[in-house]
């Protein structure tokens, strides 16, 4: 899956992931008046909302952008009805031919990120049978628990040709907490980085690994030390946009190939239609097309740094 | 809840939670056969056998127990319809008088986490509507990220007087490739340690605090030091029992009220009619019988290390 994460980037020369992170604010009043006048203001109704909204940004941006990345607990928040709203979310978007990465951040002990494992990239055993649960082709892991926890993620991917991102230096203001904490002289998310680039060695495509990273575009810095540390692994870039990361921030996450990096916005790209820079331009109704114009938008800013 | 779990474990003098983590093999032939016949082997058929066996657990130790802990990955694991056994689950235990731990390992940025803390925890707006989700007593909070991760959780936690665990030292083998690296003289777990009695110390509960520790029986040194770090934090211990840790091991966990920690025990419980202990004693369509004489064998094993 790597290797067609790596084809898509190419095809549409955009090293772009959309966040699919449908919070109801977001969507526009008509869809969401829709969706309760079949549903009510139910649980339903907001996975139904949701699920049209994604589906309107799916069908106006697919052609442009390589990835997407639904942000499970988005959909979580609404219960069962919201998890069956990422699950079509997920297929929908498979069937566009868009790589699915989900946000899910999980990470546990063995048999527990096992179960993980096989419930989100794998298969799972019923009797004499098996089933794909939600069928993501990546999914985030949290490295906290160590190798045991992150080595049955891998164990899946190796089977079903598909791969993770570990996260390593997150985007958000407090990461830093923990992960900047000096160990041995260096940050402990370079010791992270080093431990992704050893697992990532072990389940390799054809040029970049299976295993990957999240480095957040908020700390460009850093992301240029942990670019060095881990040269094969494709780096997952949340922060752009909404969260303060600009284009020529992105720079050093990236190879002297080209490659290696892919960013992510959501905020920026899902509610674009919000924002004033779009707001004149585009109607309520036109939500999608205002989506569509904030990835081109997104694109020549990210070309552009990169020239 | 911080209240009602130890006063559920005052009246049950049993400071013990049973962890529902139903893998299929667990789950005697009778039940997984007659689901099937009703279900087909499908995720529906897993879903409803891993509901069953969980169901005949509850009723043959509700009694004797203060609170159960279902990890969430047993159950996404069988996709949409494993998440509704889950939520059949949590209900069934609450009903039960249970207070119900939610094993889930979350932990995200801060808007994310607050998604994940309304989900499991709150309640999320829908329209001029707001409805439960999943709808757990306490969760368990992956730190990584920092405070900003964690916060969203703790608000939440107050304004529904429920609780968290967050991890500081887990049971696994690798824990330490993180939790354990030295960082100012100490291991990470302490400085996480500290901060977890930190937050806590913004909302308290009756004698403990609503943010509760997550700390491995398997090492009880450093359970020891964390004791004395967390002096107001109630310990979710896992790592009894199948994973290799002892009554004795559990005495420093405790605070000298012989309050401040509960064990939990999974496979050892809920797969004790499959062990040699039991397994003579008591015939397959007998297993929760084996489930009750094992947590009362537990209770015994911790009340004599702590005598």
């Amino acid at each position: 899956m790597i290797n067609k994460l790596v084809e898509n980037i190419k095809k549409t020369e955009a090293p772009i992931v959309v966040g699919l992170d449908p919070m109801l604010k977001y969507v526009p009043e008509f869809i969401q008046k829709k969706a309760f006048e079949e549903y009510g203001e139910t649980l339903e109704g907001a996975a139904e909302a949701i699920w049209q909204f994604n589906k309107g940004i799916v069908d106006a941006t697919y052609d442009l952008i390589p990835a997407v990345k639904p942000q499970i607990a988005m959909y979580e928040q609404f219960g069962i009805p919201g998890l069956q709203a990422f699950y079509k979310t997920v297929q929908y978007c498979k069937e566009k031919g868009l790589v699915v990465i989900g946000d899910i951040k999980r990470g546990d002990i063995g048999s527990t990120s096992g179960a993980y494992a096989v419930g989100h990239l794998g298969k799972v055993q019923v009797g004499s049978k098996s089933y794909y649960g939600f069928d993501e082709d990546f999914v985030t892991v949290n490295p906290y628990l160590g190798s045991d926890g992150v080595r049955p993620f891998m164990d899946v991917c190796k089977e079903e040709k598909k791969g993770i991102f570990v996260l390593v230096k997150t985007s958000n203001p407090s990461s830093g907490e923990l992960q900047d904490r000096l160990v041995d002289g260096k940050p402990l998310y370079e010791h992270v980085g080093a431990m992704v680039d050893a697992w990532g060695s072990e389940v390799m495509g054809d040029s970049y690994s299976y295993v990957g990273a999240v480095v957040g575009a908020t700390y460009p810095e850093m992301g240029k030390a942990l670019r060095k540390i881990m040269p094969k692994t494709y780096i997952l870039v949340p922060g752009y946009g909404a969260q303060g990361g600009k284009g020529k921030d992105l720079v050093h996450f990236f190879n002297e190939d080209g490659l290696g990096a892919i960013v992510n916005s959501s905020r920026g790209i899902i509610a674009a239609y919000q924002q004033d820079a779009y707001k004149e331009k585009f109607a309520e109704a036109n939500y999608a097309d205002a989506s569509r114009a904030a990835v081109i938008a997104m694109k020549e800013d990210i070309a552009s740094a990169l020239n």
